[in-house]
């Protein structure tokens, strides 16, 4: 029988329980939405004892199903003061999962100053206090938890800024060399966990029975159909863009779209942005290491294998994982074209435990407000160990884009519901637009990928910079997407079943298997529809109204280069996108 | 004929326009909100060129009316996001009323770094740059203006916070000896003022015609009516409570009633209350003055005369004017119970153009975060001069209690719609927390001060800590006072005219004196509705919900000595606030 733990940091008891009917059938994102609005007052204080961090594998986590290692973390989110979902992938959902564990709840406040480390073995679960882990950063955090309870178990843990309840804190995990690397980072989700005093979870499933599939054989078939698809889509396949190059062979694509946001959103096209592309990381890779080298999996089981890593001049690993987002915010956002400087911001923000994105974002609203020169990256290193430091102006910063508008006054600041915008201008990719404004999570574009399709041909072709079909390009993403929030496939899947129907069949055919269930295209559809509008529920019970599906009012009146578009997707339509 | 002068900062023009119809009865508040509601964009940044910011005077300001020299200042506010209309008693608003200026409305952005003065004649209204004012203090620039327009001259102007946008900053208008001392302090208009390049306006009125009454006898009958009130009563007659102790006279009262917020909220009672009371500030100014000192009026008219000056133990004037709510915030709020000391943190607060209410409350928050300890009068001076440098630190502290709240993770933040509590405890007087939750412009204690009846048995008597009523009796308070914000009289006039019926006739039958109306209690009631419908509107627009009308988790929460009482109004009888 599948089990929710909960954990009460305020008394530092843990509770098993079998998981209610109602949850039965849920996982990733659907479990902690679900959790979090049935249990949560909208209302509380984000870094209160009334609000709960979830952590839900996916519903095919654990299983042999390809790249489905992703866990869903959910909590009211001090940044947005929406409801939230981010997720990441790691062996530690896996682990989790195969342990039978649906759902580990955590509760209460921090009884005192101590951190605390949750650890999970199969016949045994445990707060342990670890003095020595205060404000100690991720990386060393994870080697200490590796060293103490083996190289094999998966690990969940903040750095400083979580302890500091810093709202661009995110949550770390550990990638399959146990690099501190790979993050559920939006939403300010590391300080909900510091606000417990919770520093770490260690998941050891040695000895678990595993995922119960009761259908092996509708399994199989499922599994093959998807793998087929992911090895035989050029974005996907072995040796195809993503295991070639990483996500950071966007970079190139969305700027030659003009879709790229340079310099805190002034233009959407930058010649020297090849300098950062995920072609230059692969050739400048070839050189240091003197190797061809192919991208890696950030979790088992992960056939799409994204991760590049990131060398010295003289070949001594420096970071993983350069990824697109944490380029473009930490780069190209900020005028640098440089990826040993990029690679060392991407360093310290893993090191401190801090979203990328809304960290470039926020060192963006800085220069624009005159507390660095754009292009400066010795400042811009400076000012992320401001945020470690805890110094005014690190808790200015540590706060995230929008808190750092406000505290210098400055107008042209990229959020909506105070969460910063990744790296797609919204004035040239009207459909990234939409899901911007109206996301439950604040500007998100994990929410609904609508660039896939507006800029990267997936799924069909639109023109991006047109307006028009764009609310309902990214609600039929968004719905689709919740969905794939649950079963614990990463959303990177997407680029081939959108394009190859068996594999998206085949990611339904392995949901049913492990459920026992028997849902339809039409059912997955509902389920995406039933996790967005409880979503919407909770934020609106929270004070959020149609008020707040805004894009930034700069956008309506500034032009971007080179298109010399403005975001002209009226209110009204925006209003539309939740008629469904 | 009336006039309204629309100033664009952008272009730096001036338009003259006769005042529409629809505007021809209104005055004070009433005029800005109407105008904040017709012309301001709910969803503008409040310091982007889409904000506009509007000084009126009241329907009777400039006459022989006594107690009516107020000022109301209106804008979209930057500290709460919702419409915002704050007030202050001096010679600017009569001058202003006498040119036959019903409103200026400030419009557009600062269109370079150069502070502007607006300079008012009866025969010319000019935009002057002043260089040499840039990040001049409040005292300071009313003394360089007094200087080169004449000692009678109404002046209003911002300091430096004002420049630098912090949500602090507040409007500060010149008393009768010109000292910079009367402020529109609340929700951060000076930050509008500030972002339209805006440093200050003179209104000299030689020549003026003076305001046109329509019924020179109903005007002098109801003058009489209020004046024998205001005269009669305990609290506002000469050398009464107001006139002898200052608005201090309720430290003594309010801690008496347990309601005096002490330490960041966490008591509401004190033990050195007396040492900062109005008693205390008579007794010792007749000890460095040797002489017995009575109050002074803000402005020209007033007979309530309740300003009082502060003097070094040499017998030098150090600051006016140590007002209750001043006090309390700066004092009482921080553990500090020393005169000498609030009076130099009022200093600083009003050279740096900064609201002493939110001043206070924020130090206060930031005592709680470990910034300074409580009690500590040093570091609190240190803190305000942090924000007059503009330093990160001083960033942080001028955006106010909830930004600084939240910059270090703090949980007991005593606002409501991101503006600081005054000084009354809502869990000890429910009838204000009432007010403080449901009120249009965020905690304010002026918009609906039920402690008159609460606590001074003023207008009836009630039991401050019963839950009961108190919502109705907040409605009651709040629909009078919005018309009362309307006439331009001082809302300490409600004193008398609460308990003396016919005081409210004078004030209506002035009304109707000088417009040619014949509104009785139920209009004026209806006008109040209307005020505030409009506000709650506008508010609605700007995406405000219930979920905004509520007091701080902690307060439901945690049990205030000595009563030991929570907040126990529930969130549904607050919600029928708006049944009217």
């Amino acid at each position: 029988m599948k089990k929710l733990i909960k954990i009460d940091m305020s008394t530092l008891s843990i509770k098993e329980e079998q998981v209610p009917e109602k949850y039965a059938f849920m996982g990733g994102r659907w479990l902690t939405s679900s959790i979090i609005f049935d249990e949560v007052n909208p209302l509380c204080h984000p870094l209160g004892k009334g609000n709960k961090i979830v952590f839900a594998p996916g519903i095919v986590t654990g299983t042999a199903a390809p790249t489905s290692a992703r866990i869903s973390v959910g909590a009211k989110s001090p940044l947005t003061g929406t409801i939230k979902e981010s997720n990441s992938g790691t062996k530690f959902s896996q682990k989790l999962a195969r342990l039978g564990i649906k759902a580990l709840v955590v509760e209460g406040a921090a009884r005192d100053e101590i951190p605390y480390v949750l650890v999970i073995k199969k016949d045994s679960i445990k707060l342990i206090p670890e003095k020595e882990l205060k404000m100690k950063g991720a990386y060393e955090t994870v080697n200490i938890l590796a060293d103490k309870y083996g190289e094999d178990v998966g690990i969940c843990c903040i750095g400083p800024a979580g302890e500091m309840k810093m709202a661009m804190a995110g949550i770390c995990f550990n990638d399959l060399r146990n690099r501190a690397s790979r993050y559920a980072g939006r939403g300010g989700l590391g300080a909900v966990m510091g606000s417990k005093g919770l520093k770490a979870i260690v998941v050891d499933d040695k000895g678990a029975s595993g995922v119960e599939i009761k259908d092996k054989a509708l399994f199989e078939q499922g599994r093959k159909k998807l793998i087929s698809a992911l090895q035989s889509h050029d974005i996907t396949k072995p040796k195809g863009l993503l295991n070639t190059y990483g996500t950071a062979v966007l970079v190139n694509v969305v700027n030659n779209a003009g879709a790229l946001p340079v310099k805190n959103f002034s233009s959407g096209r930058t010649d020297t942005a090849q300098n950062v592309s995920g072609e230059r990381i692969f050739e400048e890779t070839k050189k240091r290491t003197r190797k061809e080298t192919y991208n890696h999996a950030c979790s088992p089981g992960c056939i799409i294998q994204c991760s590049n890593t990131w060398y010295s001049k003289d070949g001594k690993e420096m970071v993983s994982c350069q990824e697109y987002e944490s380029i473009w915010a930490l780069g190209i956002n900020c005028g640098i074209d440089d990826l040993d400087i990029t690679g060392e911001l991407i360093r310290i923000c893993n090191e401190l435990g801090i979203d990328t994105i809304e960290a470039g974002v926020t060192l963006g609203v800085a220069m624009e407000a005159g507390i660095a020169d754009f292009g400066d990256g010795k400042k811009a290193i400076e000012l992320l160990k401001e945020i470690g430091k805890g110094s005014p102006l690190g808790r200015i910063l540590g706060q995230g884009a929008a808190f750092t508008g406000k505290a210098f006054g400055v107008l042209r600041v990229p959020v909506v519901k105070g969460q910063g915008m990744p790296a797609y201008e919204p004035r040239a990719a009207k459909g990234i637009g939409v899901t911007y404004a109206t996301s439950t999570m604040g500007a998100d574009h994990t929410s609904g990928y609508t660039i896939a399709t507006e800029i990267l041909s997936v799924g069909g072709k639109v023109d991006h910079l047109d307006p028009k079909g764009k609310v309902d390009l990214s609600k039929n993403f968004q719905i689709t997407t919740a969905f794939l929030d649950a079963t614990g496939y990463c959303l990177f899947i997407a680029f081939a079943v959108l394009d190859i129907p068996s594999g998206f069949e085949g990611v339904i055919e392995t949901c049913n298997a492990v459920l026992g269930t028997s849902w339809t295209d039409k059912d997955v559809n509902e389920i995406g529809k039933e996790i967005l509008k409880k979503e919407k529920e909770f934020n609106s019970s929270a004070g959020f109204t149609e008020a707040d599906d805004r894009l930034p009012e700069f956008m309506k009146e500034e032009k971007l280069p080179p298109h010399e578009s403005k975001w002209d997707i009226s209110d009204k339509e925006l209003n539309d996108f939740w008629n469904f």
